[in-house]
């Protein structure tokens, strides 16, 4: 099956934003938690978070117009921190409910079966249960002019992994945590990790 | 197991890069063809590859100054053209090999089991055998300051598609092709298809 640029421009919309979702490959699944200047606390599903850098530790996500979860930047412009929380088999039912459009002032935990989390003087809510949290500061935004979107750069201030997870070269095995990957819009899959094959120089 | 922004900056450099590659969830892994003015290939393995926008049709990864695959960003400049090609199970091993730093006049396709295929008048290779192909045309490249890395951004210009993995409805069962995800620098994971559970609504 082949689709050019042009018959992508003609597909109707649905079909359309399942297959360009769909192809790049699979994706990151995780809850971003904030919280308003009011204190009204907001979670939402994210399958665009992207390693930066290590040192400063910086993660990115993308930000549509038209996404959903315009609330959670609201928040993060307003208090400057967010969480992000790995999803795992047992939720991705409730973590994929985060997507539907309510009002900024319903939260996400009071219309699902996942609950907050509060760490220290931390001000942002965490996902309680989750395999792997981090309390994250707002570093950046970029724009990218090509298709309206913002990249959201923040900074990793505390990161939180069930311990058997993580092997003795800082390597997480996030299959051991039966964290969740993300194809398209709405697809859940449960990856197994296969094999490592270390840094590889020239034969 | 907690580790503070400070307890990441002392961490040894391994350790460090391992366990920040990783905690951002599963990636895509995806081989990017390229070819230069001089017309030598050059593929190499890239886990940042990521929707942008459905219309038009565009993906961006994220470029390192210290990653290896700048032969590839400079044939991106040189050319306008590039390829992205899906990591099936069966030439994982090979796949990470091209994260070998070769020289510029050494393919990678010389030195695995990877072959070239062309399609049309596109000038730069596709991986033979991957269950999805893309045929990518330069748009921009962004800045992002605060961890000195860029964003290429590419429009989907042909998508090619092994027909059992496409559905009705416009959605790709990655799983069905045995595409692999990337946990960290190395690590290849198999993922499984669970469920899907279409466009949420509020309660």
């Amino acid at each position: 099956m082949v689709f050019t640029e042009e018959d992508i421009f003609k597909l109707q919309k649905i079909y359309r934003i399942n297959l360009i979702n769909s192809c790049s490959g699979y994706k990151s699944a995780n809850l971003l938690g904030s919280i308003s200047k009011d204190g009204s606390t907001n979670v939402a599903v994210f399958s665009s978070v992207t390693h930066l850098g290590s040192k400063p530790p910086t993660l990115g996500f993308i930000l549509r117009p038209t996404t959903v979860p315009r609330n959670t930047y609201q928040n993060i412009l307003d208090t400057g921190v967010f969480t992000i929380n790995h999803i795992h088999k047992n939720i991705i039912e409730d973590a994929h409910h985060t997507s539907a459009k309510y009002d900024a002032d319903i939260s996400e935990f009071d219309q699902t079966n996942l609950f907050e989390e509060y760490k220290g003087e931390f001000e942002a809510p965490f996902v309680k249960g989750c395999p792997i949290q981090m309390a994250m500061s707002f570093v950046e935004e970029v724009y990218i002019a090509s298709n309206d979107v913002k990249m959201i750069v923040g900074r990793i201030k505390e990161l939180y992994i069930d311990d058997q997870l993580l092997q003795d070269d800082g390597f997480i095995d996030l299959s051991k945590g039966e964290v969740m990957s993300i194809i398209g819009l709405d697809g859940y899959a449960l990856p197994k990790l296969e094999e490592r094959f270390g840094y590889q120089r020239p034969k």
